[in-house]
């Protein structure tokens, strides 16, 4: 029950903060749609699949609220918006493949439902087809922001991949991933509107900025989450991250705190994907009582004050206040 | 033996028709070294593998020949030439997990060396690389064609899967896929050059559909070797492609052919991947008896043939004379 209360509720902060573009976004669902009727039924349906499983369209709505702040009024907002969600997509496709996993906001992975080659296949389609959809409109410098971000993803997901199970992984690495991983995608949604028009153009870098900062943010609470939340706030099973060999930040910044014994019943977690060392209940409790919770909040928290420091040189208005209560919300989000 | 003396003389015979742009190959090869050392170490790695493994580079090789028999004097021919072979590249890795394959070029495949995790995000490094160097220079229009023949070959490659151990594909059905899987590249890589100058665009169908008709050639040629060849001429075992339960022209033109019992034998090979019930030596037999292979000659024989017409529509001289040697020699091709 707390779950849907949860959920409701932040669904319901969402609709509010983004509220100013609730219209757009129905263009951007409906964009979304029209492109996958014209894909090969099968693309159409996996790619709808995962569209459809409940996302928050936070990234497409930080495209359209920009745009709007900026004084936007053309049709690459609805455009983009869909795009960054389509890059978005095929990033979660291929990811869970990697990290096999088999729930993903309390459905069964595409991957789970179709296998693998399948979706291999699905999330190469929606790549391209991005590209596509920008090379359209003749786009050049968007084109190249979006490759950007994409090639870093994946690179933060090769990376990724190589520390996996690697429970001597630095503090420095762990971050580099998660702005690659993570942040780039939300630094490129939130610089695109810049380049709609010449006139915003010099926004661009502050704008990236702010968007990398609310994406640290996100990933940050995202990986306390997956140690505090409960199976069906998280649609998957409690920490995930430390079953599949992902060690985040409370991992990195707990395994110094602790004795030889508590480590070594630890890396037979992260070794075997099994809590048969020690329960979820024990290495939820030492992260909470070591303080490395209230650590992980904290950095969160900089990264959330950074992203607001730097609305100050944004246009004035109610998109721009928008814009601080979105890094308020990511920041006090419970699932 | 007879594998290595084919080889080594068809390797000749590639030199002899290239010739003209052997040293600009040297040029094509430089720059993919250079990509690779500035991507991650492991995607050069096994990006470096890949583009190592032997292939022939028929494709860039068309896109340095055609660029100079359009007159074209800048550099955009060496780059658009790795572009292709990258995204060839892409493709090879991602159908060799799709597939399962473990041997190709007579070497492990990538994803059998580094695990499907890797290889898929590789492939996708790859794709996505290859977009931004298309960027760089803001060739919109190149780009265009060249994620419209991706996004063919993705297709290709979701349609060859849905099909896959059905014995019932029709012929068109499989034309459509070869068409898409393998044809449309071609098609891109010898189109590419007619849009590097303005004063060649008009050229542009006329060389897609050149490409076309030597990339279809190519294809069913490649269907029958892989019934006819050796294991040391392939590179992989003797029909991969029936064990791999993928139907192939030669399959499609004999099946009507046969009587039940020897139907049903190959079912069960097509169903299994194995050749308890019927021998690889006895299914050879069938397709060289009937008349199937001579079929599937002629076929590939009249793709030849329109790709030579085509080229009398382009400007006269050696260029011209060694693409339609280059039909000549795909369709003549023994390994």
């Amino acid at each position: 029950m707390t779950a849907n209360v949860h959920s409701l509720r932040q669904r319901q902060q969402i609709r509010e903060v983004f509220g100013a573009v609730s219209p757009r976004l129905k263009d951007v669902e409906a964009f979304l749609e029209r492109e996958l009727e014209h894909a090969l039924p099968l693309v159409g349906k996996v790619a709808g699949y995962v569209l459809g499983s409940g996302g928050k369209r936070i990234r497409p709505a930080l495209v359209l609220l920009i745009s709007k702040m900026l004084g936007y009024t053309g049709e690459r907002d609805i455009r983009y918006a869909a795009v960054v969600e389509l890059i978005h997509s095929a990033t979660l496709i291929h990811d869970d493949i990697i990290d096999g996993s088999d729930l993903r906001r309390g459905r069964p992975t595409a991957n789970r439902k179709w296998g693998n080659q399948t979706t291999v296949l699905v999330g190469d389609w929606l790549y391209t087809r991005t590209m596509d959809l920008s090379l359209e409109l003749g786009d050049v410098q968007i084109m190249r922001v979006l490759t950007a971000a994409t090639l870093q993803m994946i690179e933060g997901e090769i990376l990724a991949d190589q520390v996996r199970r690697r429970l001597d992984l630095d503090e420095t690495t762990y971050m580099d991933i998660t702005r690659r991983k993570t942040a780039e995608l939300f630094a490129a949604a939130c610089a695109l509107p810049a380049l709609f028009q010449p006139s915003t153009l010099h926004l661009t870098d502050r704008l990236a900025a702010f968007g990398r900062n609310i994406g640290l943010c996100f990933q940050l609470i995202d990986d306390a989450l997956d140690f505090t939340s409960s199976r069906s706030e998280l649609g998957k099973p409690v920490m995930a991250d430390l079953r599949e060999g992902r060690i985040t930040l409370p991992m990195i910044l707990l395994l110094p705190r602790l004795g030889q014994d508590r480590r070594r019943r630890i890396e037979e977690v992260v070794a075997t994907g099994e809590f048969a060392s020690i329960s979820e209940r024990e290495i939820l409790e030492m992260v909470t009582t070591s303080g490395v919770l209230t650590d992980v909040y904290r950095r969160a928290a900089d990264y959330a004050d950074e992203a607001v420091a730097l609305t100050e040189q944004f246009p004035k208005g109610a998109e721009r206040d928008a814009l601080t209560r979105v890094a308020a919300l990511l920041l006090g989000r419970r699932s």
